[in-house]
């Protein structure tokens, strides 16, 4: 009986928070990590913004009502909520539970003001900081993405800089340098792989 | 200059420490690592004990005089020493502070007792715990490799079932399954990999 507890090594399922600066190249990351076919439950984030052109109501974002949204969030039912750049933006809880619950990784994608937020409410999750190797390269990708005026630009880069010292808050830091994208990828499975072996693993209450 | 140390993220040579019982596999799992092209710098361990059929001097061991092995141990030589079935080993520091002061990533194998003592003196070495499947697995890979006794034989089940007492010390745990060496040198690649990433590095002090 006692031999059976010595030997019983079942990994247990992560909540993987993945954040950093916007422009860093979140998305890129998890659609890549996708592609790959790891066994991650991405998590799908609500918010009251519009949808950009080619976002998908369920796949990229939940796209609420401003007053769906408040009204989850006044029930409970969101994970973290943050108002970004004037948007509601928030985790629904009951995905995460269902997830984890049913054995699988969970991922998700989270602002830095979210991600320290997450780290308050589940102490157990495992938070990776995602930067570029530079804010110059960091200014030049919010550039290529387009969509921002000057001023939201401007404002984004402040925020980055902001958010870069956040990092002792987080677990991993990995950076995501141009057009190495496959490593980065590479960077998070191995802390996957590598927190599945932690003799002291980060068992998620929620 | 303030944004420099924003953005810097070198990754901090390592001291990883591979341990187990006996059997288990540690040497197989170096020898696949350092196959693999990993650059890393693989201690040599001193002993007083004789060399097996095939063993290298330099290369398995440093195989020392017992009282030459006593004079390091005297003189603050060794990071750590040990008895192990009647017989001297122990890790010469010399070798890994200068391994480690040129970057590179360090790879010991001690036996359990060692890594617990490691563990003591240089509090952020990385511990890796290999484990067989079952204590059965493990019994009968020390029957295939032969040349124990029955009576050695026994003593070193009995030990391992000790040192799997041990595995609250270790950080890592890997089990090594019969016949997926590979998939147990793809974990501890990982296992480095992700301590690379780190937000606080282990920086190993000697």
């Amino acid at each position: 009986m006692e031999q059976r507890n010595l030997y019983s090594f079942e990994p247990q399922p992560l909540l993987v928070v993945v954040s950093g600066p916007a422009g860093v190249g979140k998305d890129s990351l998890i659609q890549c990590l996708k592609e790959r076919g790891c066994t991650l439950h991405s998590v799908v984030t609500a918010t009251d913004r519009a949808p950009r052109p080619g976002e998908v109501h369920g796949a990229d974002y939940f796209f609420l009502r401003t007053e769906e949204f408040l009204r989850m969030k006044r029930e409970g039912e969101l994970l973290e909520h943050a108002i970004v750049y004037g948007q509601h933006k928030g985790i629904p809880k009951q995905q995460v539970r269902e997830a984890l619950a049913s054995g699988k990784d969970v991922i998700m994608r989270v602002d830095v003001q979210g991600a320290t937020t997450v780290r308050r409410l589940v102490p157990e999750a495992l938070l990776i900081f995602l930067t570029a190797s530079s804010e110059k390269e960091l200014e030049q990708r919010l550039r290529d993405r387009g969509g921002d005026s000057p001023e939201q630009l401007e404002k984004r880069i402040a925020t980055a800089r902001e958010e870069m010292r956040q990092l002792p808050e987080f677990d991993y830091v990995v950076v995501n340098r141009d057009g190495e994208l496959a490593q980065t990828a590479d960077d998070v499975v191995a802390i996957i792989q590598a927190e599945h072996c932690r003799v002291k693993p980060r068992v998620v209450k929620l």
